[in-house]
C-alpha cells in the first residue's frame, strides 16, 4: 500500500522555515540569494542529508538532494520546486513543493518503503525573479535557457552580481549545469488563483502553462492646455489609452482560453491641466495555446492600426515571450492517479503563474498539482492555505510519485 | 483721430525683454520673484518711469505705473496682464499684455494724446503659479480672493516663503492690498488655443473665462496575478479608470460649450504583470456657464455610480474651483469697436484658460483681446505669435481704451 504522510510533520517544517525571513504580517522576505535563503538553504541540507541523502550543488545554486532509495541504474524521479520569495510574499508560494518533497522522502523513508527509481528533492534557485531577473532562472539555466556566465553578471538593484550573491552564502557549486539527470520531475504548487477555491475541489491536475507575450506600447497625442484647446483639436494620448485598455479586455474575452492585462501605464506628462501628449503601457496577453495567442495578438494590432489612422503614432514592441506547455501526459496521469487514490476531487487547469516546471519540461516529462489558496491570493503576505490543503496535496504528489515510479501510466516507459 | 502704435517699437520691447530669463530654444524662464523677474521689473519701472508715470508696489509686488494722461478726478482705466513665465515658457504669454500696454502709454505720449482718464499700466504678480501656487495670485490677492498673510508664507519647491522672495527682489511694496483703484480693465493675451488660427480670424473678442472644476478620483480594485486570475474574477481598477477617461471625453462631446479632460492617472502597483488595484486621477471639467458645469458634474456623478455598483468604491473630491464669468459688457463693446476700427476680422470666444483679468473682473469693469498664437501653443519654447499678429492686438488694445475712455459704450457710465 502506498504509505501516507504526517501532515502534522509537514505543517511543522512549513512554520519552522517560515522563521527564515518572517515578516510581521505572516509572511516572508527571502530574496533569492539573501542570507535568509542561505540559512533556509542550510536547514534544508541538513534536513536531506539526516535522511541519508547526497547534495549537490550546481553552478547557479539548484540543489539536488539524491535519495538512493531505489536502483541506481535508473534516473531519479525528481520533486522540485523553490524556496525565495518575493519581497512581501507569502509562506507556501514554492517552499510548498519542496518541503512537501522532503516530507515524501521522511515518509517513504520511515516507511522503508523501496521505490524502483531514486528519488531527488530539487531547490531551484531565484524562481520569483524579484531580486535578480528575469523569474525562474535556476530552472531555466537548467534547461538551457539562461547563459551561466549572462547569468553570472546579472546584477540586482544595488548593483550586486548574482555570482557574488550566490557565492556569499555558499552556494556556488561545481556541478555542471544541466549536468544531473532525472527521469521525470513533479511540482507541488499553490494555484494563485481562484478557481478551485471557486469550484471547491482539493486537487488541481495541471495540463500546462499559458503562454505570455508581454508588449511595451506607445502612444502619441499632442500636449495641450486643458482649458484652450476645443475638443476637435485634440489628439489627447490618454484618451486612446483608454480605448486600448479596454480593447485588451475585449480581446481576452472573446478569446477561448485567455487573458489580458494593462498593468501598468504612465502618463506624460501627467498634470492636471495638459492634455497627455504620450502615455506608455505595457501588455501581458496569455492563453492556453500559441494559436490562441496568435489570435489575440492579431485582433491588438488591428486596435493599434486604428489608433494610427487617427494620428496617434502607436509603437509596439514585444518585451518577452514564452510559448504555451502542454507537460507530459505520463505525469499527468500519475497526478490524476495520485488524487483519485487519496479520494480528492480535481479539476484540470492550466497554469497562469510561470513555474520551474515550465523550463523543466524541455529538458524531463514534468507535471503539476495545484492546491487550492485563500482568495487565489499570493505575492502578498495574505497568501494562506490550510492545514488541510497543505497535507492533500503533499499526499497527491506521494501518490502521483509512486504511480510514475510503478511504471503504470508509461506509455512509452522503458520498463 | 486715434493713434497708431508702432508696431517695431512694440516688437524691439519683446525682443529686448525676452533677455531675461532667455532659454535656448527661444523661450523663456522667468519664474515668478526670481532674479530674471526682478530685472524684467525693473526695466518696466525704468520705462514708466521715463514716460513720467508714478509707479507704485503693493504688498504682493504688483506694480501699478500710473500715467496721468487725463482728468485726476477720475479713476485711471488699466491696461494689465503679467510678465512672469512658466518653467520653459514662451515670449508672448503674459509678457504681450504689459509691453503692449507699454506701447499704447508710448503711442499716446509720442502723439501727445490726452484721454479723458488716466491710464494705468499694471504688472500681476505670480499669474503662472508654477513657482508659488496657486495661479493668479497677485490679481487675486487684489481682488480679495486670497489673504495676504496666506499668500506670504506660500513657499516654493525649495521651501522658500513668497515674502521673503519678493524681499530678495526688492519688490516688496507699502501699498495696501486692494488700494488702489480703476475704472476698468483690458488684458491682451495669445489665445492659447487653435480656434482663431484655425478660423482665420485676426482678433479675438472674449466674452468671458470658462467656469473650471478640479476633481481628484480614486478607484479600487483588487490586485492580482494576470496569469493565474480569471477575467470573471478580476476588479481591475485600469478597467475602470479606462472607461471613465471616455466617459469624460463623451460628457464633453455632450455638453454645449464644455471640455473636460483627465490630465493625470496613477496606476497602483503598476506592475506589468499584477492587475491594478488602485487608480489615482484627475478630471478637469471647464464650460463656458455654471448650468453647464452642473450638469456635466452631473453626468460624471452618474458614471461613478454605475462604478460604484461594480465594487470599484469610487471616491471624488472637489480639488479647486473656479466659476465661469461674463465680461463686463461696455468693456467687452469697447473691443468690438477697437478691432473694428482697426479693420480687422474678429471671432467672439470663451477663454479656457484662467487669466488675472478673470480675478480682476470682481473688482472692476474688465474684457480680454486675444490674439492669435501659432498652432495654439503656450507654455511652451515654441510658442509663437507673429510681428503682424502682435501688432493688431495693441493697436486694438489701443482703440479699445480710447473707446473706453470716449464713454460712447457706456451703458451705465457717469459720464
Amino acid at each position: 500500500v502506498t504509505p501516507l504522510i504526517d501532515s502534522k510533520r509537514l505543517w511543522a517544517s512549513i512554520i519552522e522555515t517560515a522563521e527564515f525571513g518572517a515578516l510581521s504580517q505572516g509572511g516572508l522576505r527571502r530574496l533569492s540569494l539573501s542570507p535568509e535563503d542561505g540559512l533556509v538553504r542550510d536547514w534544508l541540507r541538513t534536513k536531506c542529508e539526516a535522511l541519508g541523502c547526497t547534495v549537490r550543488i550546481d553552478e547557479v545554486g539548484n540543489m539536488f538532494a539524491l535519495w538512493r532509495g531505489g536502483t541506481s541504474a535508473l534516473d531519479p524521479i525528481a520533486i522540485g520546486s523553490h524556496m525565495d520569495t518575493q519581497p512581501t510574499g507569502g509562506k507556501f508560494d514554492g517552499v510548498l513543493g519542496v518541503l512537501g518533497g522532503l516530507e515524501v522522502l521522511r515518509t517513504l523513508a520511515a516507511e522503508n518503503y523501496r521505490t524502483r527509481h531514486p528519488l531527488m528533492l530539487i531547490n531551484w534557485t531565484n524562481e520569483e525573479g524579484s531580486r535578480f531577473s528575469p523569474a525562474m532562472l535556476g530552472s531555466g539555466a537548467h534547461a538551457g535557457i539562461f547563459d551561466r556566465d549572462v547569468v553570472y553578471e546579472t546584477r540586482d538593484n544595488d548593483g550586486l552580481r548574482f555570482r557574488d550573491a550566490l557565492d556569499s552564502i555558499n552556494y556556488l557549486g561545481n556541478e555542471k549545469l544541466g549536468s544531473v539527470k532525472f527521469r521525470a520531475m513533479f511540482e507541488l504548487h499553490i494555484e494563485q488563483g481562484p478557481l478551485l477555491e471557486t469550484a471547491h475541489r482539493d486537487i488541481g491536475v495541471v495540463l500546462g502553462v499559458q503562454g505570455v507575450r508581454w508588449f511595451d506600447v506607445k502612444l502619441r497625442g499632442q500636449e495641450a492646455h486643458s482649458g484652450s484647446t476645443p475638443l476637435q483639436h485634440r489628439r489627447d494620448a490618454l484618451c486612446a489609452a483608454a480605448r486600448l485598455v479596454t480593447a485588451v479586455r475585449a480581446i481576452a474575452e472573446s478569446s477561448r482560453e485567455g487573458v489580458g492585462t494593462v498593468g501598468s501605464l504612465k502618463v506624460i506628462p501627467n498634470s492636471r491641466n495638459v492634455i497627455p501628449g504620450e502615455v506608455l503601457l505595457t501588455i501581458d496577453l496569455r492563453n492556453a495555446s500559441e494559436i490562441g495567442l496568435d489570435q489575440m495578438q492579431s485582433r491588438l494590432l488591428v486596435q493599434l492600426d486604428q489608433l494610427r489612422i487617427e494620428g496617434f503614432e502607436p509603437e509596439i514592441s514585444e518585451a518577452w515571450r514564452n510559448p504555451a506547455l502542454r507537460f507530459d501526459s505520463d505525469c499527468i496521469a500519475a497526478v490524476r492517479h495520485g488524487a483519485v487514490q487519496a479520494g480528492l476531487e480535481t479539476k484540470d487547469l492550466v497554469s497562469g503563474a510561470g513555474h520551474d516546471a515550465a523550463y523543466v519540461a524541455r529538458v524531463a516529462p514534468t507535471a503539476m498539482i495545484f492546491i487550492p489558496c485563500k482568495d487565489g491570493l499570493s505575492h502578498n503576505q495574505a497568501e494562506s492555505a490550510t492545514f488541510e490543503q497543505c497535507a492533500n496535496g503533499v499526499q497527491v504528489l506521494l501518490n502521483s510519485v509512486i504511480s510514475y515510479d510503478s511504471g503504470a501510466f508509461a506509455v512509452c516507459y522503458p520498463a
